[in-house]
């Protein structure tokens, strides 16, 4: 995955020490690109290259680099340079890189930070994770709401280099309570007039969220509402950050990834598949695994105070693993439809006696075909037309049953204020497959 | 889920044709919250509500109302002032729109849009669903590289209004091929140098998509490069629309939501859950159910064939569910981890040989430990210390096999062409139940 096409030529001019190339080299493309182009070189190297870059470049290249190698960069160079660099990043992900870093590395830095980059450290990572005061940024546009156009239009200009985005200006009165917004779009549309003043023209309904709100509220406001920037305020309205449309975007793909894996009953993993040590993913996994087995032990008691149904009957045995999966794939199927349908905010956890006749009437349905093609199968090995039904009831109790417990635990992990898609499809098998052994052995016993 | 606290309100307005009122009703709040607070309404009442906002608003709060209610309103409100509707509609969601509304009155309409929108959208509908031009505006900025940094700003000052984005403004030549960019943080900041050209502060190296690229690509690039908006050019590089932030937002949770069902086994539904017709979604859980089901039977088939082997040991049978189960749960991690891995760029097919050996490890680590609990489980019921090994020899090759196939099975479909996460899953665990049950047996017929 490693461009390697510039590497040789990128190394001679480090040996060289050619300045002007390494500028030039740093300059020529979109930062993300250059990053690309350094992938293959060795952290000291890439530093060696970005100290060619002007400092407000260099942090945009720096920001597209692998996550290792940035950490690698942070330990490793000279810490007044470091110091620099870190005071130039974006806020937000400042925090997140130096929670990474060699505490002792941290220790020396901080001091050599301006004093008021310091407190934002600080205050910024006593958020709990995954709250929107742990993902906001502090670097963004205040204005007052007496400032005329030209005036707001000026102060912007002056301070753009700074800021995350320059494309909503948050008006705030002298103690930082939020009083409104205006884009950019409605300054530059105002061009033409240009003493009109921010406070006629600032929208005043505003779509905010608290510091302390998680993370996953905010991107489906920002989604719901088509924000490029939501404005994170305190308990008191006052205006403490903002978050910007791609860390909402990185938010996104982080819960998906997160969602995925629960449902597949991983442990998240904090690096890539292939970067994560062998002994972390097989724990990662083996946590759940060994859990699901347990679970699955259940069957084999309930089979084993059974045995005398088993012994009696052994044709029964044949459809064991068919009904045990039929049961799992329904039930696996409504907690897929009900997770995705909380999630998405298409139903909540009142309409569970909707959702409940829903799916009762679909296991009936889906119960109803599968036990038909199961009666004709059963047919050709039990020893009688009566026999053979047992297959057809056990088959339609068992799907019901999977409808019903795969549409209802996520809605009661919900209800308990856990994450649906954080147990329930795991939980889900395990728990049907024992129910769909219960459920065969006693229609087995009623009727034989 | 409806807000109805304004509803009697808002209908008593409309029985006394209160114009002010409503007018101020539409202004006062964000268009979205004014659709939320109109949730309540019929189609035609919503319409009555919506002419009395100026155009421009109307479009935004329009876009805000449920998906159905526009349909409903687009189909049965009076054509001429529809048509003015839809010709101010984002040229990308009309298109949509356009889709699902009665092709009667859609004929109808357009003879009454200019005949520039009509093209628009003959245009937009011909592109293939889910690639870029699909989901692009052709709204955007389009500026000359001889501009100013004032003219240029007079220039989006004019046009702000009708473009979906002023935020990044785009350089064309005479041809429409595309040049460089120029953002408006840029222009901004060069305020205080209202003479500067453009073509001076352009930015000429640029992330494009492709117009048939396919959207999760779009989505892929606007993350890592964490762009406002993209511009899409044709094979000869005329730039020819954009993708803003918002609608990667939307495609981002749309194929979210289309992996959640694809790994649960469900056709993905088009409506919400509860909206969509149980007779539609029995049958989008049905097609599956049915697959796995005769996949299943295949275990049924295979058991059959053993059925010696079963009737000679019948505590062998107690174990049955708990080593298919364990399988497949094996393999089902493995699956989710090689499929979260692809779809993040994090693995390529190419590293198969790195990720069979790691699956190929994992699953002796796991194996091993479960196979370890399964033999002092297996001692209590089996008649010897020999007869017992049976079960954790099963479990150990189970898993590794469960991790293996689990792992390769996305790979070969990534291979083939076809998305990981639309069959791997399901696949994969009726794959390995019945390969449990073959290795299960076949241990069992080779020791005992």
């Amino acid at each position: 995955m490693t461009n390697t096409l510039y590497l040789p030529e990128l190394r001679e001019m480090l040996a060289e020490n050619n300045a002007a190339e390494l500028r030039e080299f740093c300059e020529a493309l979109h930062p993300a690109r250059t990053a690309e182009f350094m992938e293959g070189l060795s952290a000291p190297e890439m530093w060696a290259v970005l100290r060619h870059a002007d400092p407000q470049l260099r942090v945009q290249i720096f920001n597209f680099l692998d996550y290792e190698k940035q950490i690698e960069i942070l330990q490793d160079a000279d810490r007044a340079e470091i110091a620099q660099l870190v005071s130039d990043l974006p806020p937000d992900d400042r925090v997140d890189l130096l929670e990474e870093v060699n505490p002792e590395v941290v220790a020396e830095l901080m001091p050599l930070l301006p004093v008021e980059e310091r407190r934002d450290i600080q205050r910024l990572s006593s958020f709990p994770e995954d709250s929107a005061g742990a993902i906001m940024t502090t670097e963004f546009a205040r204005l007052s709401e007496n400032l005329s156009v030209r005036q707001a239009l000026d102060e912007i200009g002056r301070q753009a280099e700074d800021l995350e985005t320059i494309y909503y200006l948050y008006v705030v009165d002298t103690e930082d309570h939020l009083r409104g917004l205006v884009s950019a779009r409605q300054l530059v549309s105002k061009i033409g007039k240009p003493d009109t003043k921010i406070g006629d023209i600032m929208e005043r309904d505003l779509v905010t969220v608290n510091v302390l709100d998680d993370q996953e509220q905010v991107a489906d406001k920002v989604a719901h509402y088509d924000l490029l920037a939501i404005p994170v305020v305190d308990d008191e309205w006052r205006l403490v950050g903002i978050i910007t449309h791609d860390d909402v975007i990185d938010v996104m793909r982080e819960e998906a990834e997160e969602d995925a894996y629960h449902r597949g009953a991983v442990h998240p993993l904090e690096k890539s598949y292939l970067e994560t040590r062998l002994v972390t993913l097989t724990w990662k996994r083996g946590i759940w695994l060994a859990v699901l087995f347990f679970a699955a032990l259940l069957t084999a008691v309930t089979l084993e105070h059974h045995e005398a149904v088993i012994a009696g009957i052994p044709w029964l045995v044949l459809f064991l693993p068919l009904i045990v999966s039929t049961g799992g794939n329904s039930g696996n199927q409504s907690a897929t439809l009900i997770i995705t349908a909380l999630s998405a905010g298409d139903v909540r956890v009142n309409d569970w006696a909707r959702i409940v006749r829903r799916e009762f009437l679909m296991g009936l349905m889906l119960g109803g075909s599968l036990a038909a093609v199961g009666y004709l199968c059963a047919l050709s090995v039990a020893p009688g037309y009566y026999d053979a039904t047992v297959i057809p009831i056990t088959i339609l109790l068992v799907v019901v049953c999977g409808t019903l417990t795969g549409s209802l635990l996520p809605l009661l992990f919900r209800r308990m204020g856990l994450d649906p898609a954080m147990m329930s499809n795991p939980f889900v098998a395990g728990l049907i497959d024992l129910l769909g052994i219960i459920i065969y052995m006693n229609v087995s016993l009623l009727m034989l």
